[in-house]
């Protein structure tokens, strides 16, 4: 249940209700692909870098260990050890991403996986089933995300079917819930907005959606390919067309800037691997910009990331260790640095949500968009 | 200062006092090759796996990122943040295992690194300049480890080589602790017992450097190619001839039966990459015997690697979660295994110093020395 407790302009700060915890939104999700953040990081490391809900990917969960295995197991809170909300995305972004081999049809999509290469069918009841298995507390529709820039026909064929798919993943995951052996007999259903860069198509795709009364709606299909101005045109343009007493997602976005855009024009939940896929690199974020570690200038520089930064990282170690850590290629130097970002994510988002409450959200983001997303 | 508390048979329990705090004895030093435990560990995790004694390596942080470096930025405790006993090998042991193109003299060793290639000369001089620099609680004398067999001859000449290099270890060191910008003016030396396998070589090499009067005495040498049992069986022929108010050192050993047994034979500190080397392969240790987590068998076993084991892993993650980071290639498989690993190897010379002050040390061993070791 989405409660929106306060508007500035579009922006607004909210709060999300469901079986395995409330959600303070404006909020980041942090990608546990397989079951587990990248970096070596535990679901017990989570609450201590400020983490609300956990985002795990149904497509790599269903080639390995297997979606029937984790429902075996209790589900995906058992497995992985997080008691807090966790979002399964469909496994479309995946399908269309990293399988092999795809063949779209009516029905759904055949593919090869990237794993085994054996074949896979994969359609909105299955991806429904496999998410039901997983017993994630929010499920994914399955869609098609089309590469940008995409052929107009193409885009508009392709959300048109991404509508019917919805309406079927709604009527299988209806019919999942109320089985006796579910593992979340409460799973959520958000509907996901698709048309590429077209405004026409994105914003009917949106009227479409809007009338099924989903838990909540995603953006989907944007950052893969397009310039952010025309992301951030086409969040805005949709915008009004989505229920405002609904929770809003825009998936895989991205920067600590582009998610200012995102919260400016309405959005209340993102998700994306650039904190911790950066991190791996030594590429880490500051209040001031984003540092590389692997520089030559922290040799011998004993303070931490961040003057000031709570996190266990820079709570315990200096430049001058992460660095030395990276060169000796030293696992540690993964999970110190993905450590810190997930928790700069984390911490944006609370001081985000702090200047809503206080009325100061436009200020906010007006001194930090384009400062936190250089390179210094 | 060595205090023996308590004698079972040659057995002992023992107190290791430093300026980094106390060692209660017979000790596992965790191996922290370049100033990190291999598998995401950082030091602020060891308090609470038992560890007492990091081990660092002299060799390591030498070539990278450099003992210079480390001297500058206040020695090895506060750059890795672990504020309780170091000890640093003398780099020998890298020098003769990992090293290029080495050509040993009576001054020391020239060889080429194995990061980059680059000319090194490492004397006994040299060895505890670096090992002064990075500031740690004891360092260990400069050796020359023979791979067994070796020739009668080699093996003599070497020892007597060593011992020569020993005193000028103890010359050195004296000069280094005096000096006013050193980082640890209480630095602290041990000599290593050579000889190879010749048990008359062992003991006049025992005899000869237990008149250095130093603050312990390592049985090197050992545990590089020769039969356990002539390992088990040198270690009794010198055992007599070291001093009783020394604390003493199996260096590089080795398995939980190894350990029992060398606590048996009078030693109170160990080291040992295998603990967490096996673990990065998903080989663990229980008290019923090492299992393999990629074993089919756990793929659905939500028990945890041990039933009753108190490590952080096992009081968090089941086998099936854990089966299924490996084959998922999870950094965070390595640092829960690494974490218990360390955490059995501690607590099982916590037991051993128990069953020493209860005086049933002789029947703990009996029971475990070939369990532990068993692939169950």
């Amino acid at each position: 249940m989405f409660k929106l407790i306060k508007n500035e302009g579009t922006a607004r700060r909210g709060e999300f209700t469901t079986v395995h915890g409330t959600v303070q939104t404006p909020a980041f999700m942090n990608v546990a692909t397989a079951g587990a953040i990248k970096g070596a990081l535990s679901s017990y490391d989570l609450k201590e870098i400020g983490c609300q809900v956990q985002l795990c990917n149904t497509y790599h969960l269903h080639v390995r260990p297997g979606d029937d295995l984790i429902k075996q197991l209790g589900g995906l809170h058992k497995f992985t050890g997080w008691d807090g909300p966790i979002l399964t995305d469909s496994g479309g972004f995946q399908v269309f991403s990293l399988a092999k081999l795809r063949k779209i049809r009516e029905e759904g999509v055949d593919f090869n996986s990237h794993v085994d290469g054996r074949h896979i069918f994969m359609g909105p009841e299955e991806s429904m089933q496999i998410q039901s298995n997983l017993g994630s507390t929010i499920a994914m529709a399955f869609d098609e995300c089309v590469e940008n820039p995409a052929e107009y026909s193409y885009a508009k064929q392709s959300s048109e079917r991404t509508v019917r798919w919805l309406k079927r993943c709604k009527t299988e995951i209806k019919r999942l819930n109320a089985l006796p052996d579910t593992v979340n007999k409460n799973q959520l259903l958000f509907g996901i907005n698709q048309g590429a860069t077209y405004e026409d198509l994105r914003i009917d795709n949106m009227k479409r959606i809007s009338e099924l009364e989903l838990d909540g709606y995603a953006v989907g299909g944007l950052a893969v390919g397009e310039p952010k101005e025309e992301m951030y045109y086409i969040i805005s343009a949709v915008e009004p067309y989505m229920p405002k007493d609904k929770i809003r997602y825009l998936m895989g976005v991205g920067t600590p800037g582009n998610i200012l855009e995102g919260v400016s024009r309405g959005i209340d939940l993102f998700d994306c691997v650039m904190p911790s896929r950066n991190a791996r690199h030594g590429h880490l974020f500051t209040n001031m910009g984003i540092i590389n570690i692997n520089n030559e200038k922290y040799r011998n520089d004993m303070s931490p990331i961040e003057e000031g930064c709570l996190c266990p990282t820079c709570q315990r170690h200096s430049k001058a260790y992460i660095r030395h850590l990276f060169k000796a290629k030293e696992m540690l130097a993964m999970r110190l640095c993905v450590t810190h970002n997930l928790y700069f994510y984390n911490m944006l988002m609370l001081k985000i949500r702090e200047a809503l409450d206080n009325g100061n959200f436009i200020e906010f983001k007006n001194k930090y968009t384009d400062l936190l997303d250089t390179r210094i």
